[in-house]
């Protein structure tokens, strides 16, 4: 499906699930959005950690995105949002209209999903597409570089891979480093402090064969970890795997 | 040191350790060397089994290379050689000229310590350079596809990475197919039938750091290993590690 009509699907509730394995070939994104006031230091520290937070757009003034889908609704486009107050989840909604003021800043940040079209192509199947369920997602004991306000730990996305195709999924995922790029870990979930694998943090568990390794991704849901160190008053993101779904291609985006 | 004189030190006896780490930036090679009835199963069977054995020449009716070192002489310019009779290595020489006759024929194939240039100069160490011995080698059971006589298993070479570089390790080898490409595990020695990783079957045991996982790549010893299995009554090759050193750079063979 195109993305455009599959946006329209989203805005009118007829989809409220997470976006892997949909519209494929789209660009996918993570949205964050901050009130104006911590939007240049959040900037600069997405900037500092561009292999979590890779900036695609930054959208002031406005709700609708410019560059990766003109005129998007950014508030009833996505099929799932989180309002964050004090670091908390308050609220989980399919529309956030209710919400908007022109002091909110709203940063697009690539995701992993928009590589996903890649690998499968590749022949490197996705469990958690085969199984019809979110990516599965961790918190990690890998720190972020501190930027004014902000700091925290890495998030990651997991995908088990079979163990003859660990070193090509490296290879296919490092063509997009706007997309997070390689895995920041390659097996040994507990060298990045991750100690039970089958209860991730974000998304659902997937199962591991004894033959597939898991790989770990830098992961778009990282400013939503740091808002639980850093407790903004107000911040609305995307739910974890519910994404912007952009009418680039990915292959915009492959280098 | 260029390539040339290595190998003149190597003819005059003066070298005959493990080449790794030596002549930066050129292509190094895999000797094996059999009689002519064997040599057109053998090329099929290379070819094959391309990433554990890539051919890049193949002597008849001398004992000269052609296109790695045009004119040198493969009988005394490898440091180390090994005698294989029926299945078994017989002795161990600096010079193989004794061994000379019309019906060998030669074959030259690409090996890992080609790409180990591109690692170092990618921030990505390697434990065995640094500890100034052979780079540990091992039999796994990775079945290899077989061809008229020859059938066995894989050879492998390990190098401990630092767990934030392995998939750029993945990356930076892909560049490098004829010289074994990309890993063929990651992580998890088990998986491929390697039961003690601190007892390699060729070359010497390196230490492994706790931030570090071990990746193992095709090795051009396989044949010597599928010596073992198919009892050729006479065959020569290089000792694993005492590599010919060509002219060609490493530069010539990245794509």
């Amino acid at each position: 499906m195109e993305a455009k009509e599959f946006r329209k699907q989203i805005a009118s509730g007829e989809f409220a699930k997470p976006t892997a394995g949909y519209c494929e070939g789209y660009v996918q994104a993570n949205m964050f959005v901050i009130p104006k006031e911590y939007a240049d230091d959040f900037e600069k520290f997405a900037k500092a950690n561009s292999k979590a937070m890779p900036v695609l757009e930054i959208i002031k003034d406005s709700y609708q995105s410019k560059i990766l889908a003109p005129g998007a609704n950014l508030l009833n486009e996505l099929p799932l949002y989180n309002i964050v107050e004090n670091g908390v989840v308050t609220q989980t909604l399919t529309n956030i209209e209710e919400f908007y003021t022109q002091d909110l800043v709203f940063f697009l940040i690539g995701c992993s999903f928009t590589f996903e079209t890649s690998l499968v192509k590749n022949n490197i199947p996705l469990r958690h597409v085969d199984m019809g369920v979110n990516v599965p997602m961790y918190s990690t004991n890998i720190k972020l570089k501190p930027v004014g306000i902000f700091h925290g730990d890495m998030v990651v996305s997991m995908r088990p891979i079979k163990k003859e195709r660990v070193a090509d999924a490296c290879v296919v995922t490092s063509h997009y480093p706007n997309m997070h790029g390689t895995p920041i870990q390659v097996g040994y979930p507990e060298m990045i402090g991750i100690r039970d694998i089958h209860h991730p943090d974000y998304g659902d568990a997937v199962r591991i064969e004894a033959d597939e390794i898991p790989l770990f991704w830098p992961c778009g849901v990282t400013p939503q970890n740091v808002l639980k160190d850093v407790k903004l008053p107000f911040a609305i993101t995307h739910a974890p795997g519910h994404m912007f779904v952009s009418d680039k291609k990915d292959s915009d985006y492959y280098v």
